[in-house]
């Protein structure tokens, strides 16, 4: 292993006396991300005004800044932009997909998928009339579910709430060898995971960044459009910043080079120097290293959580090859345990009805954060200290 | 006027020696952004982290925004959201308006309107098919253009090359009386003019925030909804923060509570709090004042110019109520003498083919600033200063 995770874990201002098993819901904040911002807001907007969109290079971040996300997801410089929200991006490849799929109908996802996902894939349905239909099976079906009818598969590699990762390669050939085009989910990849996009042949992936890639509250989104497509799709969401000559405001759209036509309004230039700032912590990490200390970080958290509380009980998948970087167990009085231990320093998250959450982030998790808070969750359980009525009381959950 | 705009001129921090006429494309920083936003970066996210959702309000950002956004259009407070950018929110408004007038096909805009407003209406009336089309006519003509057949107007307040305003009350009357709905933009209004959208009975309306609202680039943009609507509209872009309960992770998309329901993904945190701090200027601002001093100034720029400079030919209508809060000339040297006059400090923007366009923002600019722009515009005038080649090189503009 040629990546030194300690230096990776010293790039992150983390609260004293807090185990951070939740980056995979907000990435906590890298060091230098705030002093970079605050020179793009007074060096840049305040200093360079309108002149910033050239001199400061805004107007070229989305694609430059995606060309970072590139690698991490395993395809080629000039096939990633990023800007509005995961859900919109959901929403863009999906209608650029069906459009190159015209005779046929069906967008098929599955149930384990996150739910806004679902939902845009219901309003552009909606929106679409004419007999187009969303299609949910079980997650374990998917693969047996494409059939000639599927114009679009519609899938998210790891389940936000199991963890189960789905196999990309083989159901990205099933859906080609059916006919359809296969479009990915990255939420819980893109930083995660040995992503390799091209080498499954995915014809769009989408993702967002402030999970695993660590930009911050509502950091912007990405999307991959395969080469082969780039240049042949006509988006939905056919904003200015995508027409082949922004600044000659045409009143007729005509889509630009390749991916550029991705992109759709002004995009967040605050949101995207942070995500840039945040994405030097990648500078020397190796995916495969990511990967294997993934795993051997979640062995280790299973293991030890199996051993210290039997009234757990692990769905995520013990089988590398099907799990993503968290580990989750259920238990019916999940909301409460969940609370007790972050009142103890112990950060993950809760998902109705029973499931605990537990992301093991190699960037600044290690192998004695994984043995403390074993540690405390066994307190917990043995002392059932999550029986108080403040952790009983639910408030929103994120 | 009871308003101090000398105060309000204090709370930015404009560089030394620069005259900014171009806040009608990116307003300047204020002062209080740039420590309001490091503290949300350091002591919300990172000290916060996935807890900041709730802790340090941000899941309800969009709408408590909203709500500041809401008295600068002239509209209740829990009738305007946060989020996406204005092209985005076009494609939601459009959307909504269409379904709720289903008998009819047309939507209705003009050629002054801005481009990208354009390409969203025809991605999604390409997306519906059905015999869904935008038809456009010059902006004189709007009025009369409104038949029967029209199911949404389009329109775009103030022309973002002439300044030119259009009768919003009229044009909305117009379009109820013809059985059709009215969505707004309001890019070149919000924080430019005496908005006063619910006394003009405006459908929908939407804008961005980095103009007159100095959100800086990228700011997200908002949406209206006339209360009569808001619980009848199904959006189009259903993301999961529009659902009525986000966190019970239906697989079923069912519409939030009135405005919530547009929201879409996962709010820009980070330009959001930016947009907040930057909203503190407008405390002690009223609406009538900001109009009578934004025609005052423009009055005066106008005058000047024309005085100083008469190869310059004013495009903007002199009538108040046909003007916006900006003054655009012609000629046939526009681009030469727009960098000419960056390069002394005076900064407006150019619009091809042929026109300079300058803003002209109570906030900050005052007759000083007035009076010595015209002077340095009257001295490239004089003496062709624009004609050197390092000005006539074209870069990208924005």
């Amino acid at each position: 292993m040629t990546t030194d995770f300690a230096a990776t874990k010293a790039m992150f201002d983390l609260p004293k006396g807090v185990i951070y098993l939740d980056g995979n819901s907000l990435g906590p904040l890298p060091k230098g991300v705030a002093e970079r911002l605050g020179r793009a807001v007074t060096d840049e907007w305040g200093q360079m005004l309108i002149t910033g969109w050239n001199k400061a290079g805004w107007m070229e971040m989305p694609a430059r800044v995606g060309d970072r996300i590139a690698r991490l997801i395993g395809v080629a410089p000039g096939t990633v932009v990023m800007g509005d929200t995961l859900s919109i991006k959901v929403y863009q490849a999906l209608a650029s997909a069906l459009e190159l799929n015209p005779s046929r109908r069906v967008i098929l996802s599955d149930t384990g998928n996150f739910p806004s996902d679902l939902y845009m894939a219901d309003g552009l349905v909606r929106t679409l009339g004419q007999g187009y239909t969303l299609r949910t099976v079980a997650p374990e079906d998917v693969l047996d579910a494409i059939d000639e009818t599927v114009a679009v598969t519609m899938i998210t590699e790891v389940d936000y709430r199991t963890g189960r990762r789905h196999d990309m390669k083989a159901i990205t050939a099933r859906a080609h060898q059916m006919g359809a085009l296969a479009v990915w989910d990255l939420a819980h990849s893109a930083g995660a995971l040995d992503c390799a996009l091209a080498d499954c042949d995915v014809d769009f992936a989408v993702g967002c960044t402030y999970k695993y890639l660590n930009s911050g509250p509502g950091g912007p989104a990405f999307i991959y459009v395969a080469p082969r497509h780039a240049e042949t799709v006509r988006p939905a969401l056919s904003g200015w910043l995508g027409h082949e000559s922004p600044f000659a405001f045409d009143l007729d759209y005509r889509p630009g080079r390749g991916i550029e036509r991705m992109r759709v309004g002004t995009p967040p230039i605050l949101q995207l120097v942070a995500l840039d700032a945040a994405l030097d912590v990648w500078a020397d990490v190796t995916l495969a290293d990511l990967r294997a200390r993934s795993l051997h970080l979640t062995d280790a958290f299973i293991a030890g959580v199996e051993a210290a509380c039997p009234e757990l009980t692990l769905v995520t998948p013990r089988d590398h090859v099907m799990r993503g970087s968290q580990a989750s167990f259920r238990h019916p009085e999940g909301y409460a345990i969940m609370q007790a231990l972050i009142a103890r320093g112990v950060i993950g998250d809760f998902r109705a009805p029973d499931i605990l959450r537990f992301g093991l982030t190699p960037l600044y998790i290690d192998e004695g954060d994984v043995q403390a808070a074993v540690a405390i969750l066994k307190d917990v359980m043995d002392h059932r200290l999550w029986d108080r009525p403040e952790y009983r009381t639910r408030a929103k959950v994120t």
